[in-house]
């Protein structure tokens, strides 16, 4: 176990490290630190590294998340000249942070790795329930629908994404990346009747993009857009007759791809984050 | 929707009505209600019912649950003179019910069904996370390990409850049961490697017997208990010996058994309850 009171040693150069990380994104107000001490996420990581490090520590995410958003496998950066044990980033900082963020790797990394910049890939899943009545234990971890879906309808939209697009129906007018133009490498609905998954895996996100794009799947299946509509609408390249912003609580950011000589690598998500559902 | 202001016609004699409930355990101080408006599952429901029915409702469940412990299908009775259509018990009191509980269905039922004294079997689930790090997105959700299981010896052992037996092992010193002797139709355990499901059924339980049963299980998972010392500790009837009560993150009342005729049955747990897994 870490003890504040310990004397830490540092070095002179610094040494970068890669963090995975997990949290419940309904606990925080998103990933950004803010400047009057709101509770994010970054904010609360930064006080147990600093605390474990001895020196205010700055880090790097690979994507902020938004107030709700989940994620399962955020990767982050950092540098310092603390010397201290690999599990002193991982025990020693878990044992400082509330139970809503958890460390789930460290790794020493080369001083050009970069958190962000380094990230060719992002993966989310968008968890759904479907049914009557919505489920406490899902409050926060699942968006809901009462209605039924044509699940069918909805897998064919979600196939029409994949490739090179232009993203603008999906994006929110905050958004602040340079061009709307990404790649979605698959974007796969799959799961259970009760509880539908959309996994998308692109190079980049726009801003609400994976709320965005459930919001209009959803009007596809229940029948208010049809998935020609569907493919009009991305045509369109304009959120002017988008379906709305679907809820945050069902998005978890669930991985991120990095070049293999940097040797940072996330796991897929863990099979309870329902995983692997076949029964559509 | 059903608003509060809607004039209520009266019936001169009660209609009793059973509802099957669901709920996070870990935003309320428990099932049962108490004199300080501590804020409990029930009372938050009788609010709800009782602004619904215009007069006071008080309500009877299946079983008592504790602080912590959730709920994927509680039987509640109450009795009402107010005339509402069987929405008004689901929607309307959903509506006014915080985000922690909801009422998945309500029928009207027999005078004479009683959702306590009726009940002649139980269902529990205990899930618990196997992993070196607790991930936050299952904090409250499940119970958690982090050292490896052997899941074979812990099959072996939970095979050993089923049957009549003197559960007095198990069972917590404020238990106000009349007899420590109850019947385990079934106690399995499945689900995956990282996410370990213990179904009980049983006709009755005494107090944190499941916590109880889970804390012994996982002290034979990890070899402090050979399945024979299990065996020589259910048959101590003592629980001086005993391993320590798992906390209850990872319990869930997951049914009620009532006589056919009653017409009162509730639904197999969720799937999405980690159901299912076959990994192990």
């Amino acid at each position: 176990m870490i003890r504040p009171s310990e004397t830490i040693e540092h070095r002179h150069d610094a040494q970068r490290w890669a963090l995975t990380l997990a949290y419940d994104g309904s606990l925080f107000y998103g990933w950004q630190k803010q400047a009057d001490g709101t509770a994010t996420v970054q904010t609360a990581l930064e006080q147990a590294l600093s605390q474990i490090a001895g020196t205010q520590i700055h880090t790097i995410a690979a994507g902020r998340t938004d107030t709700g958003v989940h994620a399962t496998a955020q990767v982050v950066h950092f540098d310092t000249t603390a010397i201290r044990p690999q599990q002193a980033w991982v025990r020693g900082v878990n044992a400082l942070l509330p139970a809503g963020v958890a460390v789930c790797n460290a790794q020493p990394v080369d001083s050009r790795f970069h958190a962000r910049f380094d990230a060719f890939g992002r993966r989310y899943r968008y968890v759904l329930q479907v049914s009557a009545v919505r489920s406490p234990l899902l409050y926060g971890r699942a968006g809901w629908i009462h209605t039924p879906l044509d699940i069918n309808a909805m897998q064919q939209a979600a196939a029409l994404l994949e490739g090179e697009h232009d993203f603008s129906s999906f994006r929110a007018a905050a958004c602040q990346a340079k061009s709307p133009q990404k790649t979605l490498y698959r974007a796969q609905l799959g799961g259970r009747p009760e509880l539908i998954t959309l996994d998308l895996h692109g190079n980049a996100f726009l801003h609400h993009m994976v709320r965005n794009i459930m919001g209009a799947l959803v009007y596809v299946g229940n029948g208010r857009l049809s998935v020609a509509g569907f493919a009009d609408l991305m045509e369109a390249r304009s959120r002017l007759k988008a379906p709305p912003t679907f809820m945050p609580d069902g998005l978890y950011l669930t991985g991120v791809d990095y070049p293999p000589h940097w040797g940072v690598a996330t796991p897929p998500p863990p099979e309870w984050l329902w995983s692997g559902g076949s029964a559509l």
